[in-house]
């Protein structure tokens, strides 16, 4: 298959997958989801992100109907039907399906369980980004991934359209994240990024990030940061499931980063060879 | 019909209606709402909420292939399919269908429009309401109708589960607004509703009942107010599409307003009477 799409059983190619109106996606968003890229026909660092899809889930209180064995046996299988070993393999859970209602379906439903996979690969860690600055106006559920993802794409877009790869958020000056990438920064040896609370995502590439620089003797440090410290930083570092870190090479059309491109190519080679060997 | 879905022509009952999987309802809430009320099959103030309608496209740069006379048409002729005239009327549109990005579909599409009727009525204004309130953690941008209502379910959820109808939201002590509805509070005979700005909706009920205090004589204050002037308002009143303006009898499991019940009764019969006159 060219492309892959689950819904509750049924299987078929994205642009054919139907989906029930009432599904509460469609009205409210009200759902999490995950992702992941694969090569080779094994998705990368699996695990860590059905756990993370389980954790969306309980924080709102949606009930998935399968184990997270079951759930990845069906990524899996699907994965082996696709004609390219390098895919996007994406998941999500919803509320169930009932008359638009704000509260929710009573009795509890057994969340609906979407699936869709097309090709894609990661991206090769030798590229700069552009990116801009955007004032963060999202809720405050940032540490959940959830389908309310309106302000993310319109700032995706803007970005966009300024000739730039993504944006970075901040509020008030803090710097919290990017449209679909954790954001951090390479400051006088040490690695810089913002601690989990509820502005940000947990991302599993930044954990990644994290666990590379201990192994590597990187120091860190867990706090937040401001876009005084994102210009005037060595490195900015941008991470995701399809983006192990890259590094940006200008904001808002202002050259940043670039003054410790030995730290980052040791970063980048860590990140590569773990990335081949578990999918080898 | 007892209920009837519309997706770009297509109709149905809602619970057999489906929609593709790659509308971007679907991943992002990507797309913007309206809803009225009908009774003997004509649309309470159906302009206001199509205006409405168009502004919250416009401002997501949601582009529609009907115009709003089309829309209106396509609405009321779906009204005429159904057993009961007192329905809700509810419309989206979203921003097309393609595979997952952030980023909008390139080139633009025309946006899905979707429509779901079924029988309600609206509320009787003789009831009061039992509130709670919840710290508002939604985006800054509830003054677009969009689908990314996850904190709205949320708390509106919190609400039932404490035995409340509606949840009362407040950022840092002010108040912003209801789950679905605008919160206004009326003291020493002066009705007092929050401005217009990225925290509230422009209410069309809200619109109604500060039309309705001009015409009674009722002086009115646009400001923020915060939760202490909840709780000591002689009334604190709700409206939405369904509830031209409800007053709370608690909050928080303590009786509140009940102290200027013949203000009320005044804007009560002014806003039942527009109601029946012109859906007559």
């Amino acid at each position: 298959m060219q492309t892959l799409g689950y819904y509750n059983g049924s299987y078929g190619p994205l642009d054919q997958m139907t989906v029930p109106m009432l599904d509460r996606a469609c009205t409210f968003g009200d759902g999490v989801y995950d992702a992941a890229y694969s090569r080779n026909y094994r998705i990368f660092t699996l695990d860590e992100h059905v756990d993370r899809f389980y954790c969306s889930a309980a924080a709102l209180d949606i009930k998935l109907e399968q184990t997270k064995e079951e759930l990845g046996g069906i990524l899996g299988s699907m994965l082996r039907k696709m004609d390219s070993g390098e895919c996007f393999v994406y998941w999500q859970a919803t509320r169930g399906a009932a008359l638009r209602s704000h509260t929710y379906p009573d009795p509890v439903q057994r969340a609906n369980l979407w699936i869709m996979l097309r090709p894609a690969g990661v991206l090769p860690l030798d590229r700069r980004l552009k990116l801009i600055t955007v004032e963060d106006t999202r809720y405050l559920h940032c540490n959940i991934k959830t389908l309310n993802l309106l302000p993310n794409c319109m700032a995706a877009e803007q970005a966009k359209r300024a000739g730039a790869d993504e944006a970075v958020f901040h509020r008030s000056g803090r710097v919290t994240e990017g449209t679909s990438k954790n954001c951090h920064i390479i400051k006088d040896g040490v690695f810089i990024t913002a601690p989990t609370d509820n502005l940000i995502l947990a991302g599993v590439a930044r954990a990644h990030l994290l666990r590379a620089c201990a192994a590597l003797g990187i120091p860190t440090e867990i706090r937040p940061f401001t876009l005084e410290e994102l210009f005037a930083a060595d490195e900015v570092v941008m991470s995701s499931a399809g983006c192990f870190g890259l590094a940006a090479e200008c904001i808002d059309g202002r050259p940043v980063g670039g003054k410790a491109p030995e730290l980052l190519a040791r970063l980048h080679r860590y990140l590569w060879d773990e990335f081949i060997t578990e999918t080898a």
